[in-house]
């Protein structure tokens, strides 16, 4: 029997684009396959996705894809690992449904090898087997991820909560986890994002009272806005309403296509009457209303931001009206997210966005909860996901204040493999890993490191072009140089001074000098360059072209 | 008796940027004149001062400006004004050391006209009378300022919190407030920055407690990073190290200025031998040191951040190290902090940013603070400064329940001035007023808006380059054109693709059309700019050249 292998290659020392190989011998099981958002540094891009080439390159080995739930961070890198390779991908029919879709939109040509499992499948991949665990968490049938190897389980909690009065009902399968743990668990691999939090998080349920509360205060129409997955949520949302005697409309794509989804498969049960369509709203009082809407994350093409600038066609905000933000900002999102609420106060919508009761409950564990989940699985090593390097650090404090040694706790990152025996642990050879960065422009390859230098270059100090027209048979000037600046702000004068050294640096070579081209960029930009440096401080993109006559 | 005016230039729907006028006929005073932090939209940008031209159009009524306190987002904007008008500065003696050598180092030129009032002075502005109040704030030597006027007091709480044990023990003059309420307050202009937060906020003292719990815990040296003008924590910190037999070093430019002056002046006491320079740290155990830090805000050139990257020479950071945050981000940091709290966590130094004994306390007043200040000043009419439109949303609602109707309540908006005289007020015509956005080119001049836009534009999407060489005598090409792309990232063959539509184009040009460089340089980027929006769906930026052969 080899050692196991398990090779984080997004989702450690950080929060997204979860994707974890494990490897036995020649057999290989992804977990996740997810995407990040970018950070405010990542200029153009609009998301980022892990670097498949571990997987590209052991192809052959690679069993499956097991999601845990359709969350982006979980799914949303799979139409680039399809792109790259054929692999079946393993899931709930619920989670199916809302990715089959979107992953036929982006790859028209290619045919997509889903297969449905149900929570307690045993599901063969290899030498290994897999088994999904029901375990509760902000969207419907999420899973716990059981992978059996040759030397014990190795258990990813994926994303949860233990939630006992979840909006569905259906509750985390506690006992089969312990069962788990009898059988004997060689490594945990749990979520640590809300590993700050003491105590144990609030139900799911605990919303019902805060959005009672704002509806029954509100002195026109309630918006909402969460997550379009969050179907929990917009299930108490129909409920509320009902209950209150107001019809729910809904804006904005994809919460609509998620909900459609949902209502026509019975995971949200819309009390009858409640759901209206956008236009239907004009039948109704403003007391009558409430609306569903995406942009709680200030994403500038959502209904909600374009709604605070009065840019949204279909639907305007107005006096009188009040907004239920009841999400979490992805870290990075605050500024856009406080911009639009400051907007919706501008224009007369007051904006809950804290409340005494809850309005916004998190799908992730708190502390008890998290060591419950060490309690139940009795795990021989323990490595925190789904965290950055100080969650990362306070979960391991908490584990070895729960009795585990040091040598039993791993702070992983991506890329290094946690090589492991029944007895024995140690990290691995990094294998290729790394991020790829991808923006709308429709194709699937990322933006390379150098674009996004020179992207932040030009953002900073703009950029200088300088045009020398040069009879290269000849080795002379065909004409004067030129000098255009875009996206600069210098002093006054400043390009005037840059042209006069620049005509000198050219007047300076000689007739061979001027046939090569090389030479003149090179010359042409470095005087420019280093004269605006030295006056300003500004270091543009500088960029020389010859253009040969 | 003409009507008073209150005017905002900036630091009301924002804050930042404070800076207040308030004009009886012809006589105009200042209330502070501070800067912003640009938002992650405002590429390049450095800071963001208010636009003074409505001062610099009334330049001849302006007796003076009056600061509050040293903080940059009311003193910062200075030199700005000051390069524009000639005016004189009114201020502590504190708040004089800290600000003079900036305006002298930006202003090399210029005779700066500080004057020194003391609280309680009173100071005759023309028509008006200002009187300095003592309140307690995050910096030594705060004030309130009351503008007397002939409808009465026009009274600026500034920033402030009623702190009972401040650090250096000096309270705020409630007693002489509630005079100014029994005189007659015309309008409140009050913080509204924490009305969020319910009761009445702790001490700058109780930081004491929490800064002894982590200093007797930590296994070797200990860093605190906070803001460089927050002299009253850096206190705490020399008593609290002192009290465990710890020496402080300082890094960080500004820090040590600020404290340099401090302690000149007698507003910091160090205990004796307390501090060291960094070069003496060797002379003592890890468990004997302390390390006061600037980059609490996540500032790149800061030291902290240096640190965390392992680039800053004078320090490293290393495993047993303790970093304690005490700050609070500025909104739009957080993204830029957290990653410097991460990587300090893979170098091995644990960070404290949360803990249940407070190791930071906020400078600004509570909600029962801010009701305790309208109950003292008892003002005809209210309107909250100093918060973004949810935080004077929330003030006036509060105001509201004390019992003012909505006719004395008022959301100001920057550049509307507010007139008012003994019982009736309203909003006037907008004044000339908006944001100058300053980078570090050293020019005082404001980066321009289409500069902007283009570094947007680049930033996205790149920039594409159209280079044609035309002889215009003749009204002919003179070589072939040219394309070159930078931080440009589009599908494989594109730039091909608009090379040969680009060339199709200047094909179809007749001799008189090649001789107008305009048009030449309107269809080329025409035909690259549609066909590159068409295939991708970017949006690069365009810049066509014609070099003239």
């Amino acid at each position: 029997m080899g050692l196991v292998q398990v090779i984080a290659l997004g989702g450690v020392g950080e929060i997204g684009k979860n994707c974890t190989v494990v490897r036995e011998d020649d057999d290989i099981v992804v977990v996740d396959c997810g995407l990040s958002f970018p950070n405010e540094e990542m200029l153009g891009i609009d998301i980022v996705v892990p670097d498949f080439t571990y997987l590209v390159q052991n192809q052959s080995m690679v069993r499956g894809v097991f999601i845990t739930h359709a969350h982006e961070d979980h799914v949303g890198g799979l139409p680039y690992l399809l792109n790259q390779i054929d692999v079946p991908i393993y899931c709930t029919e619920f989670t199916q449904a809302l990715i089959r879709s979107k992953l036929e939109e982006k790859l028209p040509h290619k045919k997509i090898d889903i297969r449905i499992f149900k929570h307690g499948d045993r599901i063969a991949a290899g030498k290994m087997e897999i088994e999904p665990v029901r375990v509760t968490h902000s969207i419907p049938e999420n899973c716990s991820m059981a992978v059996r190897t040759s030397h014990g389980i190795v258990f990813f909690t994926g994303d949860f909560k233990f939630d006992f009065t979840p909006v569905d009902g259906k509750l985390a399968n506690i006992t089969r986890i312990g069962e788990m743990g009898l059988e004997g668990v060689l490594l945990l691999l749990s979520d640590s994002t809300n590993v700050e939090r003491p105590g144990w998080g609030p139900s799911e349920r605990a919303v019902t009272a805060g959005l009672r509360n704002v509806f029954a205060e509100a002195e026109g129409r309630v918006l909402l806005t969460t997550f379009a997955s969050n179907i929990h949520r917009m299930q108490q949302v129909y409920e509320v309403a009902a209950e209150m005697g107001r019809k729910v409309a809904v804006v904005g794509r994809r919460m609509e296509q998620n909900l459609d989804v949902c209502e026509r498969m019975g995971y949200v049960k819309v009390p009858k009457g409640t759901r209206i369509r956008l236009d239907e709203m004009r039948m109704y009082s403003d007391k009558q209303l409430a609306i569903l809407t995406t942009g709680s994350q200030g994403e500038p093409m959502s209904a909600l931001v374009q709604m605070s600038k009065g840019e949204y066609g279909r639907l305007q905000v107005k006096q009188g009206d009040t907004l239920i933000y009841s999400a979490r900002p992805i870290p990075g999102n605050e500024g856009a997210i406080w911009r639009t609420i400051n907007r919706l106060f501008n224009q007369g919508c007051k904006v809950i966005y804290e409340s005494p009761t809850p309005i916004h409950v998190s799908g992730h564990a708190y502390q008890e909860e998290l060591k419950m989940m060490i309690n139940l699985t009795r795990p021989y090593y323990i490595a925190p996901v789904h965290g950055e390097p100080r969650h990362q650090y306070l979960y391991n404090k908490i584990a070895s204040q729960m009795g585990y040694p040091d040598h039993r706790l791993f702070t992983m990152k991506d890329g290094i493999p946690l090589c492991m025996d029944d007895t024995s642990a140690h990290f691995g050879e990094q294998v290729p890993c790394g991020r790829v960065l991808v923006d709308n422009s429709g194709t699937m390859d990322g933006v390379p490191d150098e674009v996004l230098r020179d992207r932040f270059n030009v953002a900073n100090d703009g950029i200088v072009v300088i045009t020398v027209p040069v009879d290269t048979t000849a080795g002379e000037m065909a004409g004067d140089p030129v000098i255009q600046a875009r996206a600069f702000s210098g002093p006054a004068g400043i390009l005037d001074a840059a042209y006069d050294v620049l005509f000198d640096a050219l007047a300076a070579l000689s007739k061979d000098e001027l046939k090569d081209t090389a030479r003149v960029k090179h010359d042409a930009s470095d005087v420019v360059r280093r004269l605006i440096q030295k006056r300003t401080g500004l270091r543009p993109l500088v960029l020389p072209i010859v253009v040969e006559v």
